[in-house]
């Protein structure tokens, strides 16, 4: 431990009152200084979206004793921004977190979840960064597996540079502590969404949808954070944003073209 | 070319009455049957955001001369799955089409990016997408350009079975037509938006922020698209939606735990 307490950001997805964010201001306030900015409103699987052509609202509130706390009109990565960028930016961050969302981010989910993304957004900034889910929806969750493995995890990246990676998709399967075997490094499970919109008729008579769907996952292989759930470990998964495609890149070479050849 | 015409979806995230989309929708149809399903109001900047906690409207609407087109209420990424999941379940889409974007998706751009996102989950469902945008924001930008190399580019991707990688992220430099040099295969350049939020004050003496920022790319190779399209040329870059960074796998293994080892 260095005589500073290191500087921790906490955000989520679920918004500032949910239970997920509670459990994690908790543990993280062991190891350092935390700022809380999490969005005011529940912002489930907002992705990677920002807030352009609307304003941002900042608050601070006090929701957890103790502890600076800012809960914004925005997206989970409008909070990262306005952390980095206008409310922490004379200061060094050194460890962003975020959730402990409530329900699973493994394989695709990582794609549609703001707890990923507003982590995302943190470790684009060069801020090494976590994002914790638990596999189980409820408000009423037991968080004590969880709690566990988030403490050992914030205990690690504090002690890392992560010079390798800057952003984990950790995910705690939805058993009791004494039944998870472990944790293990995985790869994101290829799987997709096979939806399911449910249509409706509002009393004046429009129709309208919800999107419903079933996650539905092929890939059976044993280095799959899907396949580390199934099994009883926690799922950590090394991740990155840069989408290139490494491997089409030379089988789609013929594509160029150059315009005096024409 | 078979004897039924290719099955093209088209969709963006300026919003179904953008000038972006109806260049798509004119070139597309040169070459099969178009169906838009696109949103309603302008969605930009969403990145891979769905609707979950509200409902979603669908109306069929007549924008584009003779061709099927549908307004929808959610995000971009919405749009693909109703049109993939309700509008068109029970026939084979051949190609998705997202754009033509009013500014560029280049880089990091991609991640925030609903133009991309769209195309995207539609090549998470096993559909060959191609997001196209336009490097330039204004509603009257010139798209001679970029109305040649999408017809060149759908022209190819309909002719091949794009088994490399489903999903490409095509960007055109805002110059005219005959000082574009040609196309460039590209990765993904490194960069970030160097953020500064307005800070202002509303009629009721309270306080918001705009989220404002500066491209900042640092990446000065010569294989990335900023690079290309800063020399002239349309840049392609193979894309993926497997954010595992796999160069990190065994340097993270030893975080792997055991809970008999406790």
């Amino acid at each position: 431990m260095t005589a500073s307490r290191p500087l921790i950001l906490v955000t989520n997805d679920d918004g500032i009152v949910s239970p997920g964010i509670r459990h994690l201001v908790e543990i993280a306030s062991e190891f350092g200084e935390v700022v809380v900015v999490a969005p005011d409103t529940p912002q489930s699987a907002k992705g990677h979206a920002i807030t352009i052509h609307d304003i941002i609202r900042v608050n601070k509130v006090q929701v957890f004793d103790g502890v600076e706390s800012y809960a914004c009109s925005g997206t989970p990565v409008d909070c990262v921004k306005m952390a980095k960028h206008t409310l922490l930016k004379d200061r060094k961050i050194d460890l962003c977190l975020s959730g402990i969302n409530h329900g699973s981010n493994a394989s695709v989910n990582i794609i549609y979840s703001g707890t990923m993304s507003a982590a995302m957004e943190a470790s684009m900034e060069g801020i090494k960064a976590i994002g914790f889910s638990l596999c189980n929806f409820s408000f009423e969750a037991d968080f004590t597996a969880a709690r566990y493995y988030v403490w050992k995890l914030i205990g690690w990246a504090l002690n890392n540079d992560m010079e390798a990676c800057k952003l984990l998709n950790v995910n705690i399967p939805g058993i009791p502590l004494e039944s998870v075997k472990g944790i293990k490094i995985c790869r994101q499970a290829e799987a997709r969404w096979k939806e399911d919109f449910l249509e409706n008729t509002d009393p004046n008579g429009r129709n309208y949808f919800w999107l419903s769907g079933k996650f539905v996952c092929d890939d059976r292989d044993h280095d799959t954070d899907v396949w580390a759930l199934d099994d009883g470990y926690v799922s950590v998964v090394p991740c990155h944003h840069d989408l290139t495609h490494y491997g089409a890149l030379e089988t789609y070479r013929h594509i160029e073209h150059h315009a005096d050849e024409q």
